[in-house]
């Protein structure tokens, strides 16, 4: 612990983009169904949607002050994810370190924990993906680290990583996979427009899938 | 398992309709304060409100297959209601079937398990109440059943039965217990509107609903 | 059980509205971190803010009650705190009670429980904070207390304390405290406001809080 | 609700004696994976097992009077299965009722709610599967039924079925089924030995159940 | 916050071990049903029955420092209480604080959070409450404070307070009132002893308490 | 998916067996506070302590093929681990499993989801650290990987990584620094020997560790 590291690769800007546009759901598929983080991870207001690359942080619990160092650690478009090193559901950002945060170019906050000012960061529409809302504030007493590796809401997220975060939740592309991630997707979208557009005219996954034949295989039976 | 049941009775779709205007809480105290499922199914959007035959879907957990089945079952105004066979949040349900649902005629979903492209539900204002929101895939390996029986977020649910959903949450009317539920739940509403008028006026329950003497009789004390 | 204490003491009404301004996440920083209730309590609605006196209940679990007797106890402005004496969800409170305990002057419940009817609470704008939203009934059998303490959402809370709530959740203030900590409240308010327009400016909180020296002193490396 | 149904019919005594025998895990895969209840349903002591015919009681939340009424239903050998109309982890039961249980036969009691005096209960070897183990009293103020169908735990339980319970959790087998259940426990049991024994001498499953084609078949890569 | 009171009074050694011998269920109902840790509070290992005056301790999250003050404070037969200030379930506590503790005169710990070692506490035999066991480690880096009124586990304890403990769970009796309280108890005890004696017997709870009339005019229906 | 790894790095043996002497709390202590798993994962039966390198495995939820792929991959002391793609509590392992496993040589197994024939488990004397116990089925239909990189319950665990297990719960040691943890852990373990015998003859740590200074100069007060 108390490491940050300065340097690290990003994905390619437009790739990241083409990721938020694409959502999460479609991006958890075409990547082959990984990455995904905790269903309790909602956001503080829905509409939300961004992908950006993650800038880390391990904190101890109840203990802010690796925030304010990675805020220094931001390019334009990133996004923070801050992960506690043990479970806790303390109100780690409110909307000081939001407008400062904004003011580095953030593009949002992912936090396996709590945040506060919810009424301020939904009218600065500063998107957040958390735990909990919670009041509680924190200490700025003991040393975390920036830029690491870390476990954020079961999945493990390496600095640079494309966050995608939606309605829907989150979803960490590893920043080597995103451009493939990314075409795959877009087929995926591709391909689904097509089935969309059968399904609404009552057409059936059964017969659009032909999956009549192997329902019988395994042994469906009508009564 | 691997049954689909493909005539079901359902109810009148005026007792239906009827239900739908009264509301979860008042359906539920109207047939005794029953049938209620889980607190934890929550609306993906608020303020949709429905009331619609149960379709019933008993999956695996982590498969959606029998979903596409039950769709072709489905009949105008109908609702699925998918049971788990073991506890699973995966994302079963997403903007696909739900246009192919909704080309069915169906009237929303109720799903002791989790779903996706939320977003898109909500523009479509296809009603969903689910124990979470989860991107998380699904196969299509392994048989269920539709139509049968469901213990679903801990109430017991027969396919025809009428659900009534609404943003208190999700309630089960039997069948053949519609028409005299919706009679006693409009004599209830009749009932508390006067109640409200007077209650509006400040007037007391204590007083309305003459509470004073049996408070003291227990041994209520003012001090 | 079974005691009503009908005169309390009450906070300075210019006070109790200074700290609704205030809101929770200050409030709570203001007097030390604490008298926050637990991060479960949210909100029926998103948007409310209110600072009022409680009167306190102690009920049963699955028994209302106690809530047409305390609200015969309230005075213009107060807020009903609802603790259960075991852990509940059940649907205490719905558009009735909100109707009577408004008419009374009523500013919003919070509940350790759950609550019912909420789009009529939420057309009404009646702010509740609840654990639960549940439209499970509850009886009128067994005595509960009004205006005692209680230990409501992991909170104690005397009988003419100030309730603040907002989106972030609920805090009590000691009713002796509150003028003291609405002058502290305004003072970090002040402080917060200068600071936020440095931060807006993309100062960091590295240097405004001076930072570097201290946590180099920890040990932090750069890398 | 306040129906006590008074006679009920029961499974064969050598059937219920077998599955005890056979246990939950193997009576639950004999009858094709249902009728389990929830995970949260654990004994208060370990290494209890039993099977025996349900009574069954719908009670209110923190009420247990409907206990003692069921107790005067019990024949030798059966067990009591509570669930409460809302979720609650009131201490329904105690030394007393396990004494007044046991002097009337009662084999054990299933209760999705909590229970206390769990050293008394260990000391007689009183089995017990709870949802809590908790002290809080209850009233005996409203009225609920016994014999009447539940859902306790997510599983649909009706009076008379047979409750297999075991250090694993608790499964119910329906009255009509147990026999032909008990059968196919029994030829379960009977090729689990001889499976145990190849597995037990090093032979593997990926032989004995001849998987590695179809493993091949789906795509599994050894690399 | 960082206050350490020295000098708290205690309730009569002989009163406390009276209490001791009664336990949690019957002091719980002696005092009128309240007093209740939540039922989340498990003891370590089973067997452990304990009465103690209450030496507490609030803690900020993730941070034991205190626990070595509040060990200075102990006297013979004083049991510590700690409540996060925040929830938490690190291990605050292991094998080197208890023995510590123990060689202070410590009768046990009651902590809302989490503990470790406990194949070693268990060998001590040094009881502890916990809502967790976690080896996670905590820091000493920030004051909390040492005989200060504290809500654990959703119940209000007051320094020298007395806590019950035993396999069924915590419960707090004020100091000023265990006199009257054991008594209660006692009383209570005498009159189960008489009430087991017969429902040992076969004698029904429904004529012992005098029940069916009562049930009867509720409208109990035999069918 | 779909990928079996069959060769894998392991740490040195002597290294192993000298972590599991040392135990869950010690080495997560002496590896700086990391790789533990969340404190939900408990031993099936208590008492077990072990450490071994970890065969993982990701499975489907509901799926327990890759068992059985895995236990072909065992080397004698290799312990199992497994991570639910999704969450889930189904009963993945039981005594034919384990059965199977033994006689490959394994140590025993930490599973993020459930286990069934606990009572056979604990007469074998397999250890198993679970998130439930449920005799819940699953099915043989979908692939996962073994020994890949995997989330368990919160920690990130790589084939090969050193499993050290005990009542405390579970830790991940990376395979590489598995010596230089183990000869931290020794350190630890001397240096902890000496402060227990002086905390024993009631020596305080406010002196051993000489925090009277700091404790005074963060402002603590004694009134």
């Amino acid at each position: 612990m108390g490491v940050v590291v300065q340097n690290i690769e990003r994905a390619d800007p437009a790739v990241i983009a083409g990721l938020a546009e694409c959502g999460v759901a479609t991006v958890h598929e075409a990547q082959g169904r990984k990455g995904l983080l905790a269903s309790y991870m909602r956001p503080v207001y829905p509409g939300a949607r961004v992908a950006a690359s993650a800038v880390t942080i391990s904190a101890p619990p109840g203990d802010n002050w690796m925030l304010h160092v990675a805020i220094e650690q931001l390019q334009e478009g990133d996004i923070l994810v801050l992960a506690p090193t043990s479970p806790c559901s303390d109100g780690y950002f409110g909307d000081l370190l939001a407008t400062s945060a904004r003011a580095r170019g953030c593009a949002g906050l992912v936090i396996d924990a709590g945040v506060r000012d919810i009424r301020d960061l939904t009218e600065m529409q500063f998107p957040v993906w958390s735990k909990a809302v919670f009041a509680q504030g924190t200490v700025k007493e003991t040393l975390g680290s920036v830029n690491v590796p870390v476990v954020c809401a079961a999945a493990h997220i390496i600095p640079g990583d494309v966050i995608v975060a939606d309605d829907d939740g989150v979803c960490v592309v590893r920043r080597e996979d995103a451009a493939d991630v990314l075409s795959k997707a877009r087929a995926r979208e591709a391909n689904e427009e097509s089935k969309r557009a059968r399904l609404a005219s009552g057409e059936l996954g059964l017969d659009i899938y032909d999956m009549r034949s192997c329902l019988a295989d395994k042994g469906l039976k009508y009564v």
